[in-house]
C-alpha cells in the first residue's frame, strides 16, 4: 500500500485539514527506496524515512512487525517523522508504504490523497471492526463515506469487509492497483501530478473538502475517547475480541 | 423483490435506526418458502410469515393484491408481524418479498440492508411520484440519496424514474439481479453474510450510518404529515392523480 | 456543451432553487438551431436566443469570443435573456450551448438538469482553479460534489482537472457524450423527457434537492465575495495568475 498524503496521524488530530504535504499510499514495498542523490535516511525503529530532497519527496516505510500495528510507540514515531518533514521546506510530498491495511491502517490510507495497492491477493484494505465485535468510530465512518459514498460505506462497515485488490479498486477505496514491483514508481508518478499544483491552492482546496469531517472529530474528540474506552473495557467486548484473536490463531495454525 | 432488512416500517417511524433484525429484499417469489424444520407459519390476511427458526431467519410475503398497495391495513399487519419477529430471540434476520416496487414499495426496499431483484422486465423499482404530479417527501429523498448518491437521486426523483432490472443494478438501487427462480436462495445466502457479524456491532454501526436521516424524519414528522395532507388535498393535485390513474387504466385496457 | 437547465446564473443567485425552466447543456453547436415554426430570434450581442414556441423550448447560444468568458456584460445579457424566457409562459425549457467549459462555464453546466458533451478531444469540462493558483469557492465545490461525489470532487478540485469527453462521462460530470453533429438533437430528446413531467412536481423536487446548497450560498454570499476579492487582489495571487496566462500564451504560440 502506498499513500500520497499530507496528513498528521490519528494519534494527534486525525485528518488535520490543510496540512502541507501531499501524500500517496502504495502497496507493500519491501525493497529499498533506491536512495538517490541527496538522500539522508532518517527515522526510528518502526518508521524509516528515505528522503529524496532533489525531488522534494520522502518515502516513509513502516517497520512494525508482524502487521504494522498502530501501537502508541509506532504512532509517536510516525508523528515525529511527519513533523520533521513538514518543518523541512525542501519536502513537498510524502509517500507512505506498508503491508496489510485493515482498520487503523486503512484509516492512514484514507487520509492520504491517493491510494495505490499491489495486485496481490495477500493484500487487502478495509475496516473490519464489526468482525471483531467492535464499532468503527464516527470519524472513521465519515472518512470512509467521503471516499466510497454512503451506501458502499454502510455495507462495508456493517459487514466489516476487507477488500482484495480488484474489489478495492471497484468500490473506490483505492485509486489504482498495479503489479507489486511497480507500486513505488507508480506512487512517484502520482505524487508528481499533485506537486505540479501550486501548494497554497491545493492546500486550501483540500482543507475546504475535509473541514466538516475534521471539525466534527476535533469538537467531539474527548467524548469519543471516553465512549470508546468505556465500550472496549466491557467484559462482553473483551470476550468478543479474545474469540476473534483465537479464531485468527486457529486459521494460521 | 427480496429485502434483507432490520427495519420498522413507515407507518411508525420509518428507518428506526438500529433495529435488531437484518433483512434482505428479494424479487417476486410466488412459490412457497420451502418451510423447513421448525417452521411455524403465521401472519395475517396481507402479510404471510414463514419462519425458519433453525436458521434464525423468517421470510415475509406480501399478499395485498393487485399491487401490494401500502394501505393502512397492510402497514398495520406488517408492523405487527415485524414486532413479533423482533420480540422473538430465535430470529436474527428477515427476508421481505413482494412484487412491484414503486414509491412506498421502493421505500421498504431502501430501508433494508440488501436488495435483490428478479431479472424480469415486468419488475421495476423507483420513486415515480412526479409522474403522478406529487412530490417524494424529504425522508424518502434522503433515503434514496443515501443509496444512489445525490446526482442519480436528483435525476431519478425529478423524472419519476422506475428502473428495470439492468438499470436498477447499474444505478445501485438494487445490489443484485438474479433469475427469478434464484431470488429466494440468493437472499438466504446474502442474509447469512450479515448474520455472521456479531449483532451488537452490526446494529450500532447501522444506527450510526442512518442516524442523521432517521433523526431528521422523527424531528419533522408532524410538520411533514400536515404538509403532505394539505398538498394532497388540493383540487389541482387530486385532478392530477385522477388523470394519472385514468392513463394507467387506458394503458391496461 | 448543451445544458438542460432551469437556472439563474451566478451573477445573481447561483442555483436559484426551483426555477421554472428545465435545461440541458449541449456540446459545441456552431450551426444554426434550425429555426422552425414560430421562432422569433432575440438576444443580444453575446447571447443569442432561438425560441421554438411550439415545442416550448428555447435554444440559447453563447457568442462571447474567443472562449465565452463570463464577463459582467455577458452575465448581464444571459440573466436578462433567461428572465425573458421565464416570464414567457409559452416556454418550459431552455437549452444552453457553448464551447469550452472550464471554471465558470463548468458551473453553468453543473447548475443545469442534464449535460451533453460533443465527442471531440478539443472540448473538456472541469474546475481548473488550482492550476491558476486560485481556489474554487465553496458553492462551486458543493455543486461539483453534488454531481460527482466527494472523493471524485476532492481529486478533481485539488488537481484542477479538466476532463476530456470520455473521462467526463466516466466521472459523471456529463450525462452523455455524442458526436458533435448530434449534440443539439440529443438535447432536444433529453429535454422532452423532463418536460413530460408536471412542472410543479418537478420544480418542487428540484428545489428540495438543491435547497441546502443554494441556501448556504445565499447566506454566506457577502462574506464569500469579500473573501474572494481580498484573496484575488493579493500580489502573490496576481503574479500566479499572470504566470498561468503567460504559460497559456506560450503553449499557443
Amino acid at each position: 500500500m502506498a499513500l500520497v498524503a499530507s496528513v498528521r496521524v490519528p494519534a494527534r488530530v486525525l485528518l488535520r485539514a490543510g496540512a502541507r504535504l501531499p501524500g500517496a499510499a502504495l502497496g507493500r514495498t519491501e525493497r529499498a527506496a533506491g536512495g538517490g542523490d541527496g538522500a539522508r535516511r532518517f527515522g526510528s525503529q518502526r518508521v524509516l524515512v528515505e528522503p529524496d530532497a532533489g525531488a522534494g519527496v520522502a518515502v516513509m516505510k513502516f517497520k512494525n512487525p508482524p502487521v504494522n500495528s498502530l501501537s502508541l510507540e509506532f504512532l509517536t514515531e510516525l508523528v515525529i517523522s511527519l513533523e520533521k518533514l513538514e518543518n523541512d521546506k525542501s519536502f513537498r510530498g510524502v509517500i507512505l508504504t506498508s503491508g496489510a491495511c485493515p482498520a487503523g491502517g486503512c484509516l492512514v490510507a484514507l487520509t492520504c490523497d491517493y491510494r495505490i495497492l499491489a495486485d496481490n491477493p495477500r493484500y487487502c484494505i478495509g475496516l473490519n471492526e464489526t468482525q471483531l465485535g467492535i464499532i468503527a468510530p464516527f470519524w472513521l465512518k465519515d472518512t470512509l463515506e467521503n471516499t466510497i459514498g454512503h451506501r458502499a460505506a454502510e455495507r462495508a462497515l456493517q459487514l466489516g469487509l476487507l477488500f482484495p485488490p480488484a474489489e478495492a479498486l471497484q468500490v473506490g477505496i483505492v485509486d489504482q492497483v498495479v503489479p507489486e514491483e511497480q507500486v513505488q514508481s507508480t506512487a512517484l508518478s502520482a505524487i508528481a501530478q499533485w506537486m505540479a499544483i501550486p501548494d497554497h491552492a491545493r492546500q486550501l482546496t483540500k482543507a475546504m473538502m475535509r473541514k466538516a469531517t475534521a471539525s466534527r472529530l476535533v469538537t467531539q474528540r474527548d467524548a469519543d475517547v471516553q465512549n470508546f474506552v468505556s465500550f472496549i473495557s466491557k467484559d462482553s467486548i473483551q470476550k468478543s475480541l479474545q474469540m476473534y484473536l483465537e479464531r485468527l490463531k486457529e486459521e494460521k495454525g
